[in-house]
């Protein structure tokens, strides 16, 4: 499920920003990583970070540049081998590189970034400077910043202003910095959330003007965009990547299929056979999880409140059930839907000893997490992202990750996957700026030719041949032979 | 894959239709069983029916009604059986049956109906009536119909005429019969294929004027009336049911799930375990195809056009090849493409001893079964609906079904499916029958609304319990409580 | 589950075989078809067969001998191809032909053979011909003989005794011809059932002191065997191929994985997706029913009396019930236990309306059948092997095979699978016969190096390929490089 | 496979001890954690230790004991929650805790335990002297103790003394204050590797004498016991628990199918969809680490000696090939063979870039480790238990755990599957020393009667209902209603 609140983001003034960036969290998809539902830091890097703010030291880079702002420049070499092992799992957008390296595609594109920054998006950055752009770049959440990446980049010469850890000041510093520096004059946005969008509209609307496209990743960024262009306020062509096809029906069901199993492994070393799970919300989330789990042994029960989603997992050889039905017997608790409050105060009273409650879902609100904080439950953090909650009687559940999103917080992404995003992204680009006239100043989706090409691209990871149409078979399909292949509808 | 062929249908001469006929059949779908597709016949009524038409033969029903034209009235006894078997297992039209029972929703509508018949549409036809419609009807395929059905439905006053083995000029008689009836004149039609439109269109403009709606279900028809709208020659509402969601992403995948390990298995009884299967198309016909036979223990291989799909198969498990590069290894072969000669005599010259070749496509062409016919090879029939085919050195495929659709001829479909199906044509013609200024004069798709509240009236088959929004809910997601729960473009 | 009943077979009288036969029915697994478990006839022959004896009539083959019993001789030609289209399937057998052609390890055995005669056996007994052997053959049931099969293996000079139909006087007559034929003593039996080795001790106890060794393939003449060495009566040696690996551990459970399938498919048309089934009995047939049901989508129950069984069903994901728990609920029962009346009357008085029961263990007693012939039930015949039974309040059961073993009456058995145990049984006669002194007059196993043997024959179908053994790691695991590469308990 | 080398350990003198270790490991099986299977502290506990030995500080617990020697006592608390979480995932062992606790049947008993040291070993020692033993206790592997748990052990008063990082003489100390204290002598030894029944016998003779029974749970102490039991020196009853039913057939399937995915995953963040994977062997390791892998999507090879296994992999749906046929080709490439050197250098060398190589089997010489440290290869460290090993024209290989058990050092183990083994012993434990009679001076397997007993302390925690024979199916079935339900040889 993919629904979005009604709140409205465009007509904030930036006073309100502080608030409205915590609600918007709510609505932030899959990848747009946020205060509410990052933590995967504490896994990979250290936490006791000291107090100085990058902001107030003088770094250069062995180049002598010091157009960045980022943790600590000292570790750009451990950076750059993250960056280089991720290379390898991304084999699309390395091949993009290397097609386009000699076209130049992007030659003289000047692209803000707003995204998060880390070993992949660091790939997508790099593959943008081959591909002829000049970039400055911030990121998109104050927690995710992997700050050796950032410091890699930084060495290599790309203008980046980010560190895990920036006050919503810093936050607002770093893009502002990205935006406005003297003779360099942005013709891109490459945005996830919408938030340089946003400033550049407010503070720079000259610069607005002179823009060329956006590229927006997140569902809220795209949200606003829509809000936008009702509004009349949408003076640019922009394309949506967050519902292109590669994203929707296809990261998130086997990016889901492999991280809720991983998710409940570092967290509990759960053993998975004849577990009884109950995955709420029947939707490509859920689908991945409930699929991954029966794999293993686990007796899965979804709950679902669209009836075309409860009939395929009913056909599948799911119970369908309500949650109040299974919810004292059952081991693991996961929800996939997108909505708040599906895992109740009440809920959570009856689960039974040692029951486990995660989210996969969409918003960090799915399990009310608020209604435990009351004095009789007591809560005690027995791992990295593992809380017993215990009630009066003795009687304990395990919250992972405090009820964010548990693939962010306990699993990892692949590379592969966000190679497929980061290759719409950078074709997106390349669509925008080098056919000027074709689009008018709406949103987009990203043609059918384009998500096929992309599917394309990683198709050698796994030695896969395509089948070429012969031309009598083209003809009678009414097709091209280079496609698209498929109704810009088909899913 | 589900693309049309160019050709144009609805400019034809009456004096091209049997020519037109034969070539319609190359892009009729999966429920579009024809002269082609269908021979399954064979498998529930013997085939040595003497050579009096029915025509001919004067019958009355016990009620003395002679309005009707069906092969035996005496077989409506064994018919009215089969009907009954098949209610029990379609839960959704009979639950729409006793829910709108009382508001004759349909009262005084005067349908056309022309579908297969078969105890599936009996109940279907059945429930119609009892909604309040009278009705007329005929057969869409002069091969399909179950005469014992017929003759059920004749006993108990429907005005049908159809018999299994009709020709040509037969079939237009039968038509004819329905659309002109004194004193009763039709106002919506029920097709499957278009000809009840054409004829009366092209015969009976003045009827066609006061039609109220059309409710197409088969990919032929459905193009035929996007070509009337395009040629502005089409002057009522039209709903096209065959691209509603609980028909595309849900009957054929798991119709096919079972239709093809039961086709295999009741030719050839084939065990399943270790044998290597190449299915030719990976969407929801291949899908199906692929998971039933990994589940029992094949080995299965996957050709694609489309990138998307091919990168699917791939990261759920398949090795995606061209055919050529497997041809000689795979035990069997089944197509699922929609596309013609995706299996040539030169493949089938390499394919090994014993290899099984069969079509779950959507047209008979798939396989080049025409250039199998050289002096060369011997054919041999060695069961029903499965032939030897032996080259000169002795090499020996098996065809299945002549190349015809092997889950319609050597497999049964089940009558929950249809359930689906049916539930979805009566209510698009409620629909259209009972909001007139609703809809203008063109082709829609069903209403999400209406998908979901099929798929409701099939949860009960399953035990399946719905969760319903709170409010609280309902208002976060943006959503009513009662649907539509996702965007018309969801699938 | 594989438990044998206390009763003794080895002393009984003649007189009493009538009764005993049906006893020992109880007992007899999968293979083993008699009156009980077996009417597959009705899917491929026809049952209207004239009144007149075959030993009545006087036939001879094309080379003039009539030194056999079959019902028409004249079917040969068409038996002959079903011989052939076995053979395609049985690679395991056919190599073996091929292998020891040369040798003719069977050189002067005469083996006197006692097993079903179908297409799959007539490969075998050729098969011992080709490798020396001069053969009597009889039928060990007498519903389940291929007449043409039988037609054609008299045309070529096998003197064959068996036709559908037998009557219990018939049986014994044609077994004594086998055994009894002037010029022609036997020195070897392969049986099934220990029919005829109890005819010869008991009529020709002369001839049994000369035979060198009986291969016995059921549980019911195992059981026999056991029984008369414990007796001190058993004066040769015999093997227990029952038991042996290939056939437990392998053949059980990917048969009935396919088979479970095809059973419920050819009957019912049922659609697997979603329904609820209880498997009862978690032994090899009830895991191949339950994960080949759950690959089509069912929900699958177990019931289970041994908690070791029980544990693996449940960390399989399977939930573990009592009938009585579940019997209200589900769509199938499937019973897969060899105990008896599993499914009571009280099970089914409790069913839902369109309940299919059936039973693929290892008697016809599992379920209750004997406790629906009572006044308020309506028995009707729907289909061939199909019955509906009716209760007062309108409530139908669907019961299959009139709970005989609805595998073996309506599904068919893979000639590979056969292949497997038909090897088996040859390579038993040779060891025993070639190796006299090795084996006392003992019933024993096939040596697991055999098991691995008959395995490594059937590979090639598969395109399998194995590892050898370096002698460093030959040396470093303390095994020959040829075998056996497990212990015999090894399972 | 679980073949033993031929190397004999029972006469070995002491000072060739320290060898020994070394090569005795290479039979060690799945839970006979040792110097070269684990390593999975790093994942718990800090390395850097101090230097001081446990033996040169005085310790006492808060009961002001001082007998035994932990790392430190201050640690207890935090053992005890470890301890605490662990009982709840172990219903058996606690039930049985709870059902014998009245009875005292190890009353008088006194224990010598010689075990890894962990938190599910602590419910097992814990449980022990509730049934009524007093126990003296030490660590059979000097790396794999945890320090808490010995501490909370201590706490509570008993005797252990054991300390991760133990030298050899370290062990021996352990092991000999455990045996010998004043005013207490053992009556039984609960092993696993048999070094406390080595010492005992070697040094205390006098013991060993009055001693009544040992139980061992290891393959290489099982190996030592058969051989003293032929060499005659064998003067006490033994069970060998390490090849009852429910460890073989049962933990190692389950086990493997959670740990392959887990292992892979901690290290390397790998997206399984898609991936080519060999499996070398297909036993119970290689069983269930290819339907994990195929679960998840994965292309799953497998490799095998013995037919048996492979026809069985084949006709569940896996390629069988040799290494060589594929390892260009595959991603991922897992040992399960039991075997050494299964990959070798010449392997490794034609491996594309980026596969990764671990060990599941029961030895860590699967991987030819050794080979690959040679000057023109460069290792690098990039995670705990990942190497990175680059040839000189870049390609890079990733390397798991150093080729040892990747399971024991990169995942972790159920304390529900511990739950099973730890029952088992205990009940041995029961057996022994409750029925002095009934065992003489030999090895035995454990009764099937008590594998069952320990499978039903173990299915409430599925909620599993275990169905109860009536009188005339256990007559039928000549069983028992208690069990056994199957023979011996059953599995």
């Amino acid at each position: 499920m993919s629904k979005m609140p009604e709140t409205t983001f465009a007509d904030l003034s930036l006073a309100d920003k502080v608030t409205a960036k915590k609600s918007s969290i709510v609505a932030r998809r899959f990848s747009d990583v946020s205060t509410c539902s990052f933590s995967s830091a504490c896994f990979t890097e250290t936490s006791d970070e000291d107090e100085i703010s990058p902001k107030d030291v003088k770094q250069n880079n062995s180049h002598g540049s010091s157009d960045f702002c980022v943790k600590n420049i000292g570790k750009a070499a451990f950076g750059r081998r993250e960056i280089e092992i991720a290379e390898q799992e991304m084999p699309g957008i390395m091949t993009l590189r290397k097609r386009a390296a000699a076209d130049k595609p992007l030659k003289n594109a000047k692209i803000v970034g707003c995204t998060h920054i880390n070993a992949q998006t660091a790939v997508l950055i790099e593959t943008l400077i081959q591909l002829g752009a000049s970039v400055r770049w911030a990121a998109c959440n104050i927690f995710s910043t992997q700050n050796a990446v950032a410091a890699a980049l930084a060495e290599v010469g790309v203008p980046i202003f980010a560190w895990r850890g920036e006050t919503e000041e810093d936050f607002w510093w770093c893009l502002d910095r990205c935006i406005h520096n003297e003779g360099w004059q942005p013709n891109m946005i490459l945005d996830d959330g919408g938030d340089a969008t946003h400033l550049m509209l407010k503070k720079y609307p000259d610069y607005f003007k002179s823009i060329k496209g956006i590229v927006e990743e997140s569902l809220t960024g795209v949200h606003r965009l829509y809000q936008m262009s009702k509004a009349g306020k949408l003076t640019v062509p922009a394309i949506n990547v967050n519902d292109s096809v590669t994203k929707n029906k296809f990261d998130t069901y086997y990016t889901c299929r492999d991280s809720i199993l991983d998710s409940l492994k570092r967290t509990t070393d759960i053993m998975f056979g004849g577990k009884q799970v109950v995955v709420c919300g029947y939707g490509d989330v859920g689908k991945g999880c409930a699929e991954a789990l029966r794999g293993q042994g686990c007796i899965v029960y979804i709950t679902e409140i669209d009836p075309i989603c409860a009939l395929q997992a009913a056909m599948s050889g799911f119970r369908v059930v309500r949650l109040g039905e299974v919810i004292r017997n059952v081991d693991v608790v996961v929800t996939a839907t997108g909505n708040k409050h599906v895992v109740t105060r009440d809920h959570m009273n009856r689960m039974k000893n040692g029951c486990i409650v995660c989210n996969m879902g969409h918003s960090c609100s799915e399990i009310d997490v608020s209604s435990l904080h009351t004095p009789e439950l007591t809560w005690e953090r027995v791992r990295s992202q593992v809380e017993h909650i215990t009630w009066p009687d003795g009687k304990m559940i395990i919250l992972l990750a405090e009820g964010r999103l548990v693939n962010l917080s306990c699993s990892t992404i692949s590379s592969f996957v966000v190679s497929v995003a980061s290759s719409t992204q950078a074709l997106a680009l390349i669509e925008l700026y080098s056919a000027p006239g074709r689009y008018k100043s709406d949103v987009y989706l990203l043609p059918k030719k384009m998500d096929e090409y992309v599917a394309s691209l990683h198709l050698s990871t796994f030695d896969a041949h395509l089948t070429e149409l012969t031309d009598a078979q083209a003809k009678f399909l009414g097709l091209s032979k280079a496609g698209p292949f498929k109704a810009n509808y088909y899913r």
